[in-house]
């Protein structure tokens, strides 16, 4: 939501010098994703992102996010690509930041998802799921289940009293059924790279088109259907989490499934992994929330928001997961 | 340099189906503007940007500085004009606050100034005083000398006394002597609508040539030679104040020259205006900079990088305004 790093004229047009895509018309600071500087950058020859990562995100992970973005750009996703330099390199340094020039695309996030919406999310999911099939290279998920305990003891005082509660009463209840849930985590399904953070505010759309899946940097070698459940988490409810969406929940799942068969293991299995994604959603935002200033300018995001979802799953049935209603 | 209001697409596409520019192709927040929400948006029919007024702007100089840039552009300025809707209004509400949408210009800032930008700068300048020769709407200048005692009064502790000597030793002694020297403000000079704040971050340029002057929220009628002063004290420093470029104020001096004949008096005068500037800038630096925590995600600008400009204005000739050099 902000630019931490500052990109001057003069630093753009050297850096620029590295590449064929010509000279800057336009440079722009864009408000985009929480945790790196990215700027829209016009040129003579095309418009692309310039992303500086910040230290949230750790280098050493960079060429792979930059490779799968590739691979999956080079299989004709709706991905926008890293740019390469004259000699062949994308991940670049500037201004002591590593950075990389991706091609822009065109689209609008959705804020409140449609079915329409959600079903093509579903395919560009599956679609996603296949084209990492080839993908070789392994990161492990850093926010998997193993992960959750750990972060939320880090919610406490330094006496070890936890700080659940200060945010919300219901809090402290919830994080525990959701951890109680995730120690008896589904073994065996099948596995891949996944985007694991696929909210509406990383997929532009165009009349009605995914025309870009962005911001992979949440991507590791985790279970594919751990991928649908943060999905599904992320697209079939309202913002605060208190209502249910069937109909966009039975347009994704449709979405997805026109295009990878999960095995009835893996259905059976996605109330349990949607509530464990919840789980993960409530635990950063909480320590967020804990960790920001309230009068800070970056907006703290609701951990209630993924409690309430949380609640939700754990009460699911793989029908229900589907959309389909109780007692209708 | 931050997004405080949030538009979703939804609202985003209410708000165009009143204008006649088609739908929106990509929309993202911009990190433009200290004091606003800045959107880029592109539409079927063209880009735009969509800016939100906050707190800091007075909705009510809001109808007098669209009337201030639409004239500009009518009169083929390099002023990207606000777009009418249908029924002909510039000027929305859109989430609570006001909001219009600005044509989009092409044109990158420059970090440092080169004469040759400068002399551009002091062209574009020279155009906008001639071009505002016609414009009748008046607005007193709410940061002008009259106000600078009591912003510097502001700049205390509750019990009154000064918290300047904080940010550093010589501030005190610097602002006193500024405040003296602006209490024999100049009289008689020529009035005009003015700029009052054309820093480099507020010019675009491309291919040596500026593309637009932006951000006029805080024009308002005063000295013309006022307005000289601020973009001098703007543009001939380096960043931090501590050296005069004296052939980029040559530059300066002779691209205004070339459009507007300063008279004598306001040649005479110049020295003075421009430690008034620098006075002002250092004051309201100060201001943010007692009343923004230090760990507060907005950059705090350094009052000290106008102070030593007010240090340098003060003891300044008419002749070294033009660049001329001392002992050469």
């Amino acid at each position: 939501m902000a630019v931490y790093t500052q990109v001057s004229a003069d630093e753009l047009a050297a850096f620029l010098s590295g590449y064929d895509i010509g000279a800057a018309i336009s440079f722009k600071g864009i408000a985009e994703g929480v945790e790196n500087s990215n700027y829209l950058l016009e040129t003579t020859t095309g418009r692309f992102i310039l992303t500086l990562y910040e230290k949230r995100v750790a280098a050493g992970d960079l060429p792979l996010f930059l490779a799968f973005i590739g691979h999956l750009a080079a299989k004709g996703l709706p991905v926008p690509g890293p740019v390469a330099d004259r000699q062949g390199r994308t991940l670049q340094v500037l201004n002591g930041r590593p950075a990389c020039l991706i091609e822009f695309a065109p689209g609008v996030s959705v804020t409140e998802a449609t079915p329409a919406a959600a079903q093509e999310v579903g395919v560009a999911l599956g679609r996603l799921h296949q084209a990492a099939d080839d993908f070789t290279a392994e990161r492990p998920n850093a926010l998997g289940p193993a992960s959750w305990a750990p972060l939320a003891a880090r919610c406490a005082n330094p006496d070890g009293s936890s700080r659940l509660g200060e945010i919300d009463a219901a809090l402290p209840g919830l994080v525990a059924a959701g951890l109680a849930a995730a120690a008896d985590w589904p073994a065996g399904l099948p596995v891949t790279t996944i985007h694991a953070d696929l909210f509406p505010d990383n997929v532009l759309l165009l009349d009605g088109k995914v025309t870009a899946l962005i911001d992979f940097y949440f991507a590791c070698t985790d279970l594919r259907a751990y991928d649908v459940a943060v999905t599904h988490a992320a697209w079939c409810f309202s913002h605060d989490g208190r209502q249910f969406f069937p109909e966009r929940a039975a347009a994704l799942m449709q979405g997805y499934g026109a295009v990878v068969d999960l095995t009835a293991a893996e259905r059976a299995a996605l109330p349990r992994l949607a509530a464990g994604a919840a789980l993960r959603f409530t635990l950063t935002r909480a320590y967020d929330w804990i960790n920001t200033p309230a009068d800070a300018l970056v907006t703290r995001k609701d951990p209630m928001a993924f409690a309430r979802r949380l609640g939700w799953y754990l009460a699911a049935t793989p029908e229900m997961m589907d959309g389909e209603m109780m007692g209708g």
